[in-house]
This record gives structure tokens, C-alpha cells and sequence, in this order.
């Protein structure tokens, strides 16, 4: 396919005074509007000015055009590739969903960021911020009949409500796994070791990213020492997460005034979530972490066996911004520091019981959205070009419209690709330029003198220059073989 | 994999008084708080009460479990395969839509029906009803860059708000195709082929589903004849859609009273859609539709061509219930009468200058929904059962599970899929169990004993019965050629 864009099959007329009342892409609807407003003190009529319509899809949405699509539907289908390598089943659920399964685990920041509303029927509801909760109600839909454990993935679309921030998106799409039923540290190696072969698929190294893993199990004991519950343990999560961004001071006075926890206590945590080694960090925790700790020694000798560890680090400053998680969470990032994380995971056990499960149900998994990773392969040369494609374009010569059509059916019936031109009796130049911009490998020319000996002339559009391109007449009737002609004449 | 459910392989309590708290599947929220009150006056304390949550995604809305997962994506696959064959390209867009883009083509059902509101920024918006006017917007949103003809599909959910009645979903997926820029019928020849060549690749023939093809621009000429304009026929076009469910003679009451026709007129529309040929629709029409007569016929000479002739039928009563339509419009249906509308389509010229194109842009598109599709595969028995598989899974003896990594991390490399059962040392029919349930082809046993002679015992699932079963024990450091020791063996 040539790089550059071939001349209109069908004229569309050439900008004019009549289409500045249309929003042009970069440009706002309330510019077009003044454009519009001054084109009919012009002279222009109400009836110009009332047709403006935006052309960009909602705030902080993207469209996806075919070359954009081309790009989703490979990514999407490594993602697919991998989790079902690992394993892993697909579903998926409505992007809509009651408000209320988010409220019941509060205390996150993504509750106010909600793309919610009020239905017209009275009924809470929001396009989902996150996939969990949908797959904790799903299970639990289904907890009686169902069994453990179970691997899920899905690729939902999600959603958040944001004052519109500098390239923040409002919606992402995020690959998510999951394990249910399993309360051992084998479920988190599964799900990072799916993670690392989703890098190495798409030709990320360890060099590139690394994955910091940590216990908030750990991080716990350090506030259970100290007298502080599982409640007050989740929120300290989610302002600790923060740390980056607002600095220790700012995330010490978080969790003195608005947790309520002491001073002491606050600056403990901090410098837990500051500690360099495993040993550092079971030092500060005390003697009621040790099975906890055990758990992500296992956890990193695992992973040598499964060739995964060079991709882990530990990092006691990895808490996640989600409330639920309770055990092991991690996050993959770029090792050059320049991008945000690209996925974040964690164990959380105590959500299914959250949502009214009879009893507590061991749950693990990860989120991995589509925006940081397009980033990092982009930057790595890593993105491929994925041309538009066809096998075959089939051209008719004046008149040889219908005969055009038996030789794309017969064409068809091999299974190849097929593009018909919807216009009979055009210059071959034009023929050869749209099937240049369709990416076709051969064309077909339906023409009188070929038709009449029963046959088709087919040039081969990817072999030699244009000059020396093999080119066939094939019966009409042995179509389905079309190939196999070309590749005897490669032999 | 066998269809009786294996028994868990980690233990969810059977039902107890306590999860009378939740709401089961088939049970309203409303009974499930009442059971819930029930409980608690026998004593149950009020946090038990305050967890029901609603297991059910929002009203008229699917869940897709694993096994219905399956299902969707091997229609979407067809779906995708089809269009590819036919030459078109993918694109998507946001579900969430600006409202003005349905606002602009008033007079439809569909914009009372959206599910739209205002978000909190007080933009009107709405999860899409339908995708034509996305594809509208998207194309001319680069129409100045744009090479004509474009031929795109789509795979989008889309959603209404209706009062729910039985079997009435808000949403649905709906595969769309259009081709944008060319005038003729041979792009309405393109689409019905491409519907076509979709029922052919699934197993249904044209005994079981036909196309009804009709032109509005010939109805258009009735109305023409006796004065009326363009846009009180898009009016009637949605009007007499409904004749099947309201009858006549409320049809002719509505474009009486409704759109302000002459009686005569509006009964001479009817006659005309009632029309049992061509020949008799264009008597009836009149002489002014000539060429739109002559391109029904030549659409129905191509079909002969193209090999789809006995799928097409020639209807007057079809009309679409979409205002925008302008030329040829067609429906799929079910050639035993007993099913809604398969999909439909139609021309619509003029769409793109109703959202502001500086000219005509001539388009020509349909939209297939998933649902009735289901009904109708199903029901003929086409549907296929698609269990989940994988080829291997990995059971690690007692305190094995590091080699059972290695093990699944030397099959995976040669890009098997292979499933690790998460929890070491269980009993051998519990491994067996498991295989079953997952649907894997061979089962690899990680023991102590092979292990030592550096081999890996793997049996096949699938071949014999249990008792003849092949296994063989395979070298660790071969693991990636698993495969082909099995393949020599059946030699």
C-alpha cells in the first residue's frame, strides 16, 4: 500500500464558503459556530447555520478509524492469545452497571469519578470505572453452580468522569485476569508470569519493563501491631498510593487527620513503604508478618522456576490506589521512568464477602489498560504497521459488470479476500491506484477478448516492477485455483 | 469435556441461612430483601441485611459467561471473516454519543426509545441506539482527506431505553457494513452478497432465510405524484413500517391525521406496498419512477451473477423504519415466518448532508443484530457447542510445584496452551477431574521419580478409553516437541 493517499474514486467537492458550517476535526464547535455565525451576516441562511454539527466523538473519547482498528484488534488479540495460553476464559458483561456495586466498596477515588447517572426509570447507573466488582457480582451470580477455581480474563471498556485534564482519557480499555478459589500465592505467579508473556509476545524484554511486587499483607501487620483495623488499613492504601504525587508530608497529614491514626504510627508507615529489601521491610513489620513474608519469598523462588524473575522487583512502596486488595499487589512499569504504570494487580480476598457471599472466597487479578502500553511499544518500535489488505481486487471493463461478479464469487469461493471496484469501466490507471490503496496482491480485469476465450487476466501486483509483473489468464471456471496458477509460475 | 459438572475443586459452602442474603439468579431483588427482613427478625442482625446486593446486570441487559462467551465470539469471528472476504475494513467508535447526532434525523421511534442523559458537565449524551450516525460523523470528519469509496463495518452494542416487555433487550451487538461514495446498486449488490455470503458460511441456505428488497424511491413517486414533499415521505416510511402490528387502517389514519395526507393518497401509498411485483408497483407509481424501476431490475439481473438470486425476493411492503432511507431499502427474515427480522438495510443519500457535508455523499449500509440470528442458528441446530479447551494441563506431585513450572513454561514455548492446576499434591482422580473439566487434551504429571530421570510423564486424554490410554514419558529439556512424541506414536 503506497504511503501516500491516491486521488478520490468519487469526487467530494473541494473545501468551499458552504462547508465552513461544518466542525472540521481541531477545531471547537464554538469556533465553527462563530465561523458559521459570521458566514450568514454574509449573506448565509439560518437554515446553513442550524446544520453545524460537532464530528468528534463525546469529551475525552477516541474514535476508532480502520488504521486505528487495525492496531486494537492486534493488541486485543495478543491479549486473547495470551490469556488463552495461560489458560484463561473470556466473558464479558454489559458497560452499564448499578451504581451500588461500586458504592459498596467505597472509600476509593474512583467513586467520585463515576461517568454516572439516573436512568429513566429512576435507576443509579454508570458506565463501569473497573471490571472487579462486574466479575465479583458474575461469580457470585453463579456461586452455588459454579467450580473452583475459576480463570477469567475479559478486555472491557472503562469508564471515569474527569474534569478534562491534559491528554486524560475518559475512557481506556483494560485487559483483565482473574483467579477465583485460590488463597495460595500460585494464583498471583500465574497472573504475573500471563502478564510477562504478554511482554515477551509482543517483543518487550525485562530490560524494558520490570514488574515491583509487594505484600499490603505485610504493610498491615505494621498497623495491626499498632492497633489499627482492616477499615482504617484500606484507606491508608489508597493515601499512601498517593505518595509520589503529594509527597510523605502531605501523606503523613492524610492519615493523622482524616484516618484518625497517630503520628507515630503514620511516619512507621511510611518508612515501611520505604524499606529496600524484603528483610528491611519484616524487620519494621515485627514478628506477626512471617507467614506473610514467607509468602512472597515463595512467591519470588517460584518465579526462577517459571523463568519470570528477572522481570520482578520488590518494592515495599507498591500499595495500589484500590481499596479491596488485601494480600500481594503489583504494578509493571517502565524501566526508563518516563511512562505511567502500565498494569496493576493484586489479591483480593474479602470483596465476594463484601457483595454477600456466604463465606470468604480467595480472589487475584489484574488490570491492564490499552493507553501506556500503545505508548511504550510505539516509543520501542514495537507497534507494527498493519496495512489494509485484500488478495484479489476484480475490475470490469465497460459493460462486464455481472461477468465481474461470477469472477469475484468463483474468486471467492477459494476463501481468498475480495474486492470488487463498484465502478465498471474505469482507466486502468484508476484501477491499479485502487487496488494499490486496498492493499491488493493481484487484480482481475474482466474484459471482452479474455471473457470470450472463457478466461480472466490476473496480474500479480507484488512481484518485480511494474513493468515485469507476472500476469495470467486463468479459466473462468478453475477461479477457486487462481493461486495455485501464480505459484506454479514461481516454481 | 464432560457435560455434567465436576465437583468443585475448592469447597463454596452449600447454601445456609446466611446466604439467604443474596439474591440468586431468577429471583427479584424485591423477594430477596423480603427473605432478607425474614431472617432478620429471626434474629439476624442488620449489617447481614444491608449486604443483598443485586447479583443481575441492569435491567434488559446480558451478562456473557465463559460459555456464552464462546458462543459471541464465533459469531463475531464470522462476522469479521465475511466482511474481510467482502473487502471491508473495521472501525469503532465510543457507545457513549453526542445526542444532537439523533436529534438531527428527527421523526424515528429510536430518539424517544435512547438511553441518553446528562452528564455532569451538562452535555446531552447517550449510549448509542444505532451506528449509522457514528460512521455519519466519523466519515465526515474526514471527508477533505478522505478517498471515496469506503467500505466499513462494525461490531457495535447498542442500546435503547424501552419499558420492559418480555424478551426485549436494551441492548444488543449489531454487525454493520456501508459503503460510502458510490451511487449505483452495485453497492447494494456488494452488501446483500456480503449478508449472503454470511448465511452461506454459517450453514443456513436460502430455503431457510430470504431478503425482501424493495426501493422507497419508487414508493417516493407515488407521493411525488400527488405533491408531497421528501419530508413528509420519510414520515410515511416509518408509518407504514408498523402495518404488520397496527394494520391498515390505522396506518392510513396516522398519515391522514398525523402527516396531513389526503386520504386518496394515503390509501393509494398502502396499495402500492401491497403491490405483488414490480411490474405492478410501477403501474401503480407511475411513469415518473422509470429509472428507479430499472434499478431494482438491474439489481435483481446482478443478483443472477453474483449467485444470490435465490435469497432476494422482491417485496413492496418493506420499507424500513429508519427516516434517513432514501433508495433501496431490504430485509432478511426468517423464510418460516416465525422470527422477527433478521437485519435490514437501505440506501441513505442524504444523511451526510443533513450533519452539514458540503455535498451528497451517496451511502448505502444495514445493520444485523445478534439476537434473533441466536434464535434462528439455534433453532436450526447451526450453533455451535464450543467447549473451552486447552492442550495441556500440568499436576505437580507434593512440594513439586517448582518443576510443574518448569514443566508449564517448556510446553507453553512451542505456543501450547496449557493450564497449571494451582494447587500441588492432590489425589489423582482430582487431577483427572480437573483435565476433564477444562477440556485438556493431555495431562502432564510432575512426579518425583520421572523427574529424577529428567522426564515428565504426559498421558493423552483423548485417545481410547481410560484404561488404553497412551502415556509417555518425555524429556525436560524437549518439553517445546511434547507433541510430536504422540504424533510418532499413532504412526
Amino acid at each position: 500500500m503506497s504511503s501516500t493517499p491516491a486521488a478520490p474514486e468519487v469526487a467530494v467537492s473541494a473545501p468551499s464558503a458552504a462547508d465552513k458550517l461544518v466542525v472540521p476535526e481541531g477545531m471547537s464547535k464554538k469556533q465553527a459556530k462563530k465561523l458559521a455565525k459570521k458566514a450568514a451576516k454574509k449573506g448565509g441562511a439560518k437554515q446553513e447555520f442550524e446544520n453545524v454539527i460537532s464530528f468528534d466523538p463525546p469529551s475525552g473519547t477516541r474514535d476508532f478509524f480502520p488504521e486505528d482498528m487495525r492496531v486494537r484488534n492486534w493488541l486485543f488479540s495478543q491479549w486473547r492469545a495470551v490469556s488463552t495460553q495461560y489458560g484463561f476464559s473470556e466473558y464479558d458483561a454489559p458497560v452499564l452497571e448499578n451504581e451500588d456495586l461500586y458504592k459498596r466498596k467505597a472509600g476509593e477515588e474512583i467513586v467520585e469519578q463515576m461517568y454516572n447517572f439516573i436512568d429513566k426509570e429512576d435507576h443509579h447507573v454508570t458506565l463501569r470505572p473497573e471490571m472487579t466488582p462486574t466479575l465479583a457480582r458474575m461469580v457470585l451470580s453463579r456461586v452455588r453452580m459454579s467450580v473452583l477455581p475459576l480463570k477469567w480474563f475479559s478486555i472491557p471498556q472503562c469508564w471515569r468522569f474527569e474534569t478534562t485534564q491534559r491528554g486524560r482519557k475518559r475512557e481506556h480499555y483494560q485487559w483483565n485476569c482473574d483467579i477465583v478459589g485460590i488463597s495460595d500465592i500460585t494464583a498471583e505467579l500465574e497472573l504475573l508470569a500471563t502478564m510477562v508473556g504478554f511482554f515477551k509476545r509482543v517483543g518487550l524484554t525485562s530490560a524494558d519493563v520490570g514488574i515491583k511486587v509487594n505484600s499490603r499483607a505485610i504493610l498491615q501487620s505494621v498497623l495491626k501491631a499498632s492497633g489499627v483495623g482492616a477499615d482504617e488499613f484500606a484507606k491508608v492504601c489508597v493515601v499512601v498510593d498517593k505518595i509520589d504525587k503529594v509527597g510523605r508530608e502531605e501523606v503523613v497529614r492524610q492519615m493523622v487527620e482524616d484516618i484518625g491514626l497517630d503520628t507515630a504510627v503514620a511516619e512507621r508507615v511510611v518508612d515501611a513503604t520505604a524499606a529496600g529489601s524484603i528483610e528491611e521491610f519484616k524487620s519494621i513489620a515485627g514478628e506477626s508478618c512471617t507467614e506473610d513474608v514467607a509468602d512472597v519469598e515463595r512467591l519470588f523462588e517460584f518465579a526462577k522456576n517459571y523463568g519470570i524473575d528477572d522481570w520482578l522487583v520488590f518494592d515495599a512502596s507498591v500499595v495500589r490506589g484500590l481499596a479491596y486488595y488485601t494480600g500481594i499487589v503489583w504494578e509493571a512499569f517502565d524501566r526508563k521512568g518516563e511512562l505511567r504504570a502500565i498494569a496493576g494487580g493484586g489479591r483480593y480476598d474479602r470483596l465476594l464477602s463484601l457483595y454477600g457471599a456466604p463465606s470468604e472466597i480467595p480472589c487475584v487479578g489484574f488490570g491492564f489498560g490499552d493507553c501506556v502500553i500503545y505508548e511504550l511499544l510505539l516509543e520501542r518500535g514495537l507497534l507494527p504497521e498493519i496495512p489494509h489488505r485484500v488478495d484479489f481486487v476484480v475490475a470490469a471493463y465497460k459493460g462486464m459488470y455481472g461477468q465481474a461478479l461470477e469472477v469475484a464469487a468463483g474468486l471467492r469461493s477459494s476463501g481468498a479476500t475480495v474486492d470488487v471496484m463498484l465502478e465498471a469501466g474505469k482507466r486502468v490507471d484508476k484501477q491499479f491506484r485502487y487496488a494499490d490503496r486496498v492493499g491488493a496482491d493481484k487484480i482481475a480485469f474482466v474484459a471482452p477478448s479474455e471473457w470470450e476465450a472463457g478466461k480472466v487476466r490476473i496480474k500479480d501486483l507484488r512481484t518485480g516492477d511494474s513493468e515485469a509483473r507476472v500476469q495470467i489468464d486463468i479459466p473462468v471456471a478453475d477461479l477457486a485455483n487462481a493461486k495455485s496458477y501464480f505459484e506454479k509460475q514461481a516454481e
